[in-house]
């Protein structure tokens, strides 16, 4: 009998509890960029801490400046140490209007269970504790220690974590760190992440009058506040996708043609991929290919505005202020430090007269590209293979997982980035969604990654 | 004893009345933009109807596709004519947390009454009604017949009222039209205003992706909404404060040498103007004042901008949509319809590939220059004169009363713009006033223009 076999069993035979304990983490809004949330974002701290517990993990509540980190650990010593990352915060939920039933009132539709966090992360960060629950709780973790670090402050940039990693080096100390926070290539294609963007996001608030002015009497007279953010934002943006910060692109690494190769080899249908975003059509930076630019190349994207009259019909309003968000997605040797300075440079270059400006920063991370040598990667592969019955392609992503750089740096530990979600779950929009199958399935590569690893 | 005296005498018994019955006006949430409020808004053309009755005229409301026009008249034959124009509605009253009480709460706060519409426009027009009821009752009414329209669609652009005067040509037949819709130079400085900007107001809807994606996942895959709404708004804006739409300027009828001349000696100091915008600078078109700027030259303002997450906090989306509300401010002899066509096509010109947009059209005005010679004008300087111990300057303004224009052109009657208000008013924002003192002199005005005009 091979080690993950009486695993696989625990997992079959609580499948429904599993579900069930998936919903109730659901129904938590535990939205960590709202302070209004912070209660439910504390309950959802003890729903991951109580699951750790049960999973057979010494679990505990660290607190940190912000949401707490969950951790729980069962080290024996002497033996491979698989340290678990996930968030159990999510994404604020709105627009409420856009989505089939409320964002925290998780709703079974067919093979899927839709809700804010289904797939980003609680879902998947829940399918791989209760793989860690089958191992242990059936006796099947025979040759490796666990640890597993679950934070509360992922959507917000996690101000805290790369602290709290510093701090507790030690206790942390990991042979590979296993993250699933990102996708399969598409249904039923397994994929291993082993590039990540980083992120600069920043907020740009530019303030004219000191009061909302009447756009007739007094237009013409001051600089529109408004008007400077729409032309300071548009500045930021070069010709066919390119961005225009001096400087942006210096430490760019070209795309390996080896890279190029394998990503045009990748089951990707532009047609498809067009009717699930629903665009007119695609576009971007000119010389790449969608998945390269998705993947691999820097980009520049308006977040949020907000300015004026919001509402319906016209108001002839000169407002007194106008924000913008936006954000640039970074690639390797890109550094979120050096392109913040760079970008703040050029805000100060293009500010026109007769206003103020300030520039907030909200969260960085740097971009990363993790080896795909190595045992625990080969490891991974194989459980994905055996539980997906096929093997596993290498992507990278746009999005940006910035501990994957701090456990990185702080612990010398590379991470495998296990994708159980899919491209189309909705991460981030109304009607998130997550694959019951998938979340099964997840729950499986963890059983057979520990059983792989421990052999 | 000159006619005016039992008038005067009218009004000084009733001061406490008249303003009472303000305060009762000022508490009608009469926002015609807000389909919420059609039952207030009606309720404030009662209130309207009730005062034209209770000055003497035979009143009625007057059903349109929209909110009511009140009407009222005192019709011998025979005699001048004076037809009374003025809203009844009021902008939205947003932001609410700006304002120091409730909007729709009106306060005494020192010699000021403070709500929304206290100056714009329901302070003024009331003022006119009351110097109406003073003349009719006190039995001053010799030689000038009576006509009052007050519309409720003024904030809206007054879809309705055109039509309407159309309709009802020879029922409104007059002799010259009375509006106090306008300011005040400065505080005791009274104001006859000539000139009015003209309008156009447009809202751009740049859609995108069909739902709101991961900026992430998706960023330089597809065109952001929201990058392109800012690339658009920002190319309508040239160098210096110019607007960009190819032909803009064609029509432009430049300023004359003497309008200059009247401007430049007009008691206006940059130091106090900049003080009450509470702006950096003052900022706008090279090679003109800033009284130019603001009266007698074209402008582009963005009135509202929205897109993507316009809360607290970050939020990598990249939003599916986005607005944007912005007014072109028109001089003579620009067209509106034809700056309108020009915007279109200049829209559909700079529209960036890979969203799709919708162009919105809210109202539109005609610039207008009113003749300053004439029995009316001179009445009416001659009335404010007496009241206010200074003789009226001549202005223009940067708003639009584009009711000024339908006069002209359906019953070829010119308008006097009688300015009760103050720049300083507030009008279109928080904390929106308007001088008590000025409103017992603008019924004042009223008695003393009747009287001059019916000698």
């Amino acid at each position: 009998m091979t080690p993950a076999v009486p695993a696989r069993a625990y997992l079959e035979s609580r499948r429904e509890e599993f579900l069930r304990n998936l919903m109730e983490f659901l129904r938590i809004p535990s939205v960590s960029s709202d302070p209004a949330r912070k209660a439910e974002v504390e309950r959802a701290a003890h729903f991951v801490r109580d699951r750790l517990t049960a999973a057979g993990l010494r679990a505990e509540e660290l607190p940190t400046g912000g949401h707490p980190i969950v951790y729980g650990e069962r080290v024996q010593g002497g033996r491979p140490t698989v340290l678990i990352y996930g968030h159990y915060d999510v994404q604020p939920p709105e627009p409420l209007a856009l989505w089939r039933h409320g964002p925290f009132e998780p709703t079974v539709e067919g093979d899927n269970i839709v809700a804010r966090g289904a797939s980003d992360d609680k879902g998947q960060v829940y399918a791989l504790i209760a793989g860690v629950e089958a191992t242990l709780q059936s006796g099947s973790a025979r040759g490796v220690d666990l640890k597993v670090l679950i934070e509360g402050e992922e959507e917000v940039g996690s101000p805290n974590l790369a602290p709290f990693i510093r701090r507790e080096k030690a206790r942390l100390r990991a042979d590979v760190v296993v993250i699933a926070d990102t996708s399969q290539f598409a249904p039923g294609v397994p994929a291993i992440t082993y590039g990540l963007k980083g992120l600069v996001y920043l907020e740009l608030v530019v303030r004219g009058p000191k009061k909302d002015l009447h756009s007739g009497s007094y237009g013409g007279a001051v600089m529109n506040p408004a008007n400077a953010l729409t032309r300071m934002i548009a500045a930021f943006q070069g010709p066919f996708g390119r961005v225009a910060i001096p400087g942006f692109y210096d430490k760019v690494k070209p795309l390996e043609a080896s890279e190029r190769e394998e990503f045009a080899r990748l089951p990707f249908r532009e047609s498809d991929f067009l009717e699930e975003v629903g665009a007119p059509r695609l576009w971007g930076e000119e010389g790449y290919t969608t998945l390269e630019r998705q993947w691999a190349r820097p980009t520049f994207d308006v977040n949020g505005l907000v300015s004026g009259h919001t509402g319906e019909g016209s108001k002839t309003v000169l407002p007194s202020e106008a924000r913008g968000k936006f954000s640039m997605r970074l690639v390797p040797d890109q550094d979120p430090a050096d392109i913040t300075r760079r970008a703040e440079e050029f805000i100060r270059e293009i500010t026109p007269p007769g206003v103020k400006v300030e520039v907030l920063r909200h969260h960085g991370a740097s971009p990363v590209l993790v080896p795909r040598g190595g045992p625990a990667v080969r490891a991974a592969a194989a459980a994905m293979a055996r539980v997906f019955g096929r093997e596993p392609v290498f992507i990278r992503e746009g999005g940006s997982i910035p501990v994957v750089n701090t456990f990185k740096n702080e612990l010398g530990v590379d991470s495998v980035l296990i994708g159980l979600g899919l491209p189309d779950d909705n991460a981030h929009s109304p009607n998130e969604k997550f694959s019951i199958p998938d979340f099964y399935r997840g729950m499986a590569v963890m059983v057979e990654f520990l059983a792989e690893l421990g052999k």
